[in-house]
């Protein structure tokens, strides 16, 4: 097993107010990277959707009326210090924000931008939750399933930074697929940001599991495919809701090793060995030796939960 | 939301030496199983391998020499008085043991008996950790890919006690196909058995996260997929190697709600509400809405880890 020390960060950023101005994000985000870079960082996590409030709460009667919030390019003169800070201190970085494409998509999107300021991923996000119609009794709604498409370019693993890194964005970590179809293609990390509001109406996870179920998730994503995962959300009040911090780093072990405590900016920084990984990918974890995909085929034949499938050869008594 | 509480046990069991004989080790079960039936359990989950040591430690030569370790019939005279007892106090159970087939295969194999202490669920283990080869220079090794062909039954749902139940063994609880293709199938509860050595040499995983990543894998099982998770292990010094305990249910919020704290034969019992799993099923985990299945063809598609596969419509740069 082969020791491979690597500065990782996960930049928590504050609750955002649907007032505040990009360049006044960006110059958060610049400030974390700094702190993150002196701390011995190599590549800094940035949320989900990070350069607004989460305005997906909001209904809208127009997407048109809401362009506001999307980049209709990366860098923008905008975002241009961000890739700037990074070619100066050689830092990497994650971002995730709302993509409007040339041809009028729009996608939940996030990037991995190297060192040298150069966007090496891209992703856009696939498991978007929440709903579509407007649920206008609600104070607060989830209208992901509005806003925005279904990811288009499938889930990717990029080279950047000498390490093979798995992208993916907030719901997506709650689901095993995800690290699964990364992990497959020989992720050693995979990066995330996320927005989870303690409260969603209409969704009735129980709140006193919000904190544990998000962990949970990040720790068996780990640990059941080999990775380290990074992990960095919005925190605080926004707009009157509050979303969960938490952000954090989880090793191939399912241990919790880094995570933030409040809910404003906050930044934490780690050198994880990328060669731990490989005692479990060896052995329990040695998916070429122990995996049955022959048994796992209603994973992609079914989306809804039905009815069991006859066992073959067993006659039930009775 | 409906409320359905369900009485439901884990017995584990003590280390069971090689000169412990069946009807011994059934007398046992069968006080575990009224202390169960005492605290108002319905069903009580006991052990993979249950009625002999964890056998697959030690090499052989003949398969044919260990067959005493096999179970020919289900029952037989030495089980029938757990049959019994079940029909008497009107407790189901799940039981593990090794099956030697009329035809001469061999599985390890687990069963679902009800109330009436009828048949009504069988699996055959599919995930086998291990090696076939003998590794002489071991103190003890870890032969299951010897003893035991792949399971032929699938992963299989069975409406018992008026529950739908999946089943599995051991291994496959790390697994997250595992509880993905039976909650597709509507389970609302997983049970499995267990022995887990606290040292396999060669199987290179961290001894401090031993428990841990035990504990992990049913919460992650359960929470993800909205479903119960029952787990029953052996534990204590087997013919000297220790097995760890931490038998365990764990509930759709991925919290574990009892667990063994010894490490000898212990029971542990608990009042399940099967309609708590609903909140999950139609938000968060309501996978007709949300999953994307055709994201997770690699999942079949591939056995092993590979590489990156290529992003549509993303040109890297440099």
């Amino acid at each position: 097993m082969s020791k491979r020390t690597f500065g990782l960060a996960v930049a928590q950023v504050g609750g955002i107010q649907p007032e505040e101005t990009r360049v006044e994000v960006v110059a958060r985000l610049i400030s974390m990277m700094r702190v993150a870079h002196q701390r011995g960082a190599e590549l800094v996590v940035f949320p989900e959707l990070t350069l607004t409030t989460f305005f997906p709460r909001y209904w809208t009667e127009s997407l048109q009326a809401s362009d506001h919030y999307f980049e209709r390019e990366m860098p923008s003169g905008e975002t241009a210090p961000l890739f700037a800070a990074a070619r100066e201190l050689g830092v990497g970085f994650y971002l995730g924000y709302a993509e409007l494409t040339p041809e009028g998509r729009r996608f939940n999107t996030s990037i991995l931008v190297d060192g040298q300021g150069r966007i090496t991923g891209k992703y856009r996000k696939i498991h978007l939750p929440g709903h579509a119609d407007n649920r206008s009794n609600l104070t607060h709604q989830h209208l992901e399933k509005r806003y925005f498409e279904v990811g288009d370019l499938g889930f990717g693993v990029f080279e950047s930074q000498g390490i093979k890194i798995g992208m993916a964005l907030c719901n997506d970590r709650r689901w095993p697929e995800v690290y699964r179809a990364l992990s497959l293609q020989g992720a050693d990390l995979v990066v995330l940001g996320y927005n989870t509001p303690l409260d969603v109406p209409g969704w009735s996870e129980e709140p006193h599991a919000k904190m544990s179920t998000h962990l949970l998730s990040l720790q068996a994503g780990a640990y059941q495919n080999s990775v380290w995962v990074a992990a960095a959300g919005k925190s605080g009040t926004e707009d009157g809701v509050y979303m969960i911090g938490g952000s954090a780093i989880a090793a191939p072990s399912g241990e919790i090793v880094a995570k933030t405590i409040g809910d404003e900016d906050e930044v934490v920084v780690t050198h994880i060995d990328l060669g731990m990984a490989e005692m479990y990918r060896e052995s329990v974890f040695d998916f070429a030796a122990h995996r049955r995909p022959e048994n796992y085929s209603i994973i992609v034949d079914r989306v809804g939960r039905g009815e069991p499938v006859p066992v073959p050869g067993f006659d039930r008594e009775a």
